[in-house]
């Protein structure tokens, strides 16, 4: 079953959650938004005209035809565990987590009334809060579904974003080289200038690109890093070997050349893609 | 001796000579600047209007108050070893090379007739060659003087760039950590990256800011990593250690939230600084 939304509830109006209902009514959705928050956030949703109105969970699920959570992993999870006997049979539960299989295993065993697929929209940026979302944040990116839903996919489809549809084990293991690696070496990097605050002060554009993810909140991270924590070993392990390859072959001139040429290939191709 | 300047000769005039030489018109520079470069970079340089007029080494060097070298850095040695025979007495030689020990060693040993200052003006961009000069490509950017020289230093600060003064030894350390780890750090991802196309397919904005100096031309790295090549073994020596310890620490929370803390902060403030 899969049929056409009249209500989308939204669980989490943040960053993802707002601009993915702003991103539904730019794209011509009608119906109904019900967005469940705290007080503060669903009035900022409110204001921010996100949302149609706000209503605990098991009131907004009961409507729902749909139902989208957009809230820290952790709280995904906990969501899971109670959601199923609030909606009606045959309700679409998504999600918009940054890990998948933790959630996946997790809606496998509590959703039985309604049906889950997972959800990952590779798209985000530095401010956070309903405050910052975007109908257009989804626009030209990757949103990786781990399973199929007619109505979902019509809309990812709508409102511009490029669907990848990935079970939830080849999911983590790619956002671990291309997310959650990319922060980590960020990290460390930031981290290493913290403990040389003279090497700060010539620092250029360089250091200033390498260190932008640096600033990302943990709060994010360590749901991530609980869930995804076998497939981030794996990445951190290639790059450490990668990083002793580039020390050993410092000097050797032909080996760095093709090592260059081929990242510079991949480098570019990421943009273009 | 450092008298006003009169006539400024720029060797090698691509993004970083051509943009000094804009940059000291824009200050007020009303003497005059002579262009050493190939005959199609002299014309792009005069069609820009950074050059006055382009003359061979020897001529121009015979009339400057001061040789600027901007070249790559084995053109910068190479140009050390004939040039002292050209200038008048007394007059300014200095560079822009991005590793300072080797530069300097070799200008101790040749530069008798000259005075050779070494400089590292900590500011580039993506785009290449006189075309992409910019006037205020130095403002707000930290200028290394491993040495001193009044006329210099005043039109440092007149086109807008911080000065900082330390010796060859403490710049190369320096510049290892935020300007040449960050580049290999971002090469180590891309060519992992290049491992896993299938991954590209779901990156985001994370893996595109990390991978975006990856694109550089590798015949700009060939000579800094032959010039700083013991400094940048113990940045990546400390990088694979960082990262290891991120690797045994990634589900210890209380230790991640404090490494993600401590580099938020150096982010932040790298880009106060």
């Amino acid at each position: 079953m899969s049929g056409e939304w009249r209500v989308v509830t939204v669980a989490g109006v943040g960053l993802i959650g707002g601009s993915f209902a702003l991103a539904l009514r730019q794209a011509g959705f009608a119906g109904k938004i019900i967005g469940v928050s705290s007080p503060a956030t669903v009035q900022a949703a409110l204001e921010r005209g996100a949302i149609d109105e706000a209503l605990p969970l098991a009131e907004a699920a009961a409507q729902a035809d749909v139902v989208y959570l957009a809230q820290p992993i952790a709280r995904i999870l906990d969501t899971l565990n109670v959601i199923d006997g609030a909606v009606r049979p045959g309700t679409l539960i998504t999600d918009a987590g940054s890990t998948k299989r933790a959630i996946v295993e997790r809606a496998g065993k509590t959703i039985k009334r309604g049906r889950f697929v997972g959800g990952h929209p590779m798209a985000g940026k530095e401010a956070r809060g309903v405050e910052a979302a975007d109908a257009n944040l989804f626009r030209t990116r990757p949103y990786v579904l781990t399973g199929a839903d007619a109505e979902l996919e019509r809309w990812i489809e709508k409102i511009g974003a490029r669907m990848v549809k990935l079970d939830a084990d080849e999911h983590d293991r790619r956002v671990a080289l291309v997310s959650h690696l990319p922060q980590l070496l960020s990290t460390a990097l930031a981290s290493l200038i913290a403990d040389h605050p003279e090497a700060a002060k010539v620092a250029g554009p360089a250091a200033a690109d390498l260190t932008r993810l640096a600033r990302s909140p943990y709060d994010i991270w360590r749901d991530i890093f609980s869930t995804n924590a076998e497939e981030i070993d794996l990445v951190l392990s290639d790059a450490i070997g990668r990083l002793q390859t580039l020390r050993e072959n410092l000097q050797v001139d032909s080996d760095m050349q093709a090592i260059f040429a081929r990242a510079a290939e991949a480098a570019s191709q990421l943009r273009q893609s």
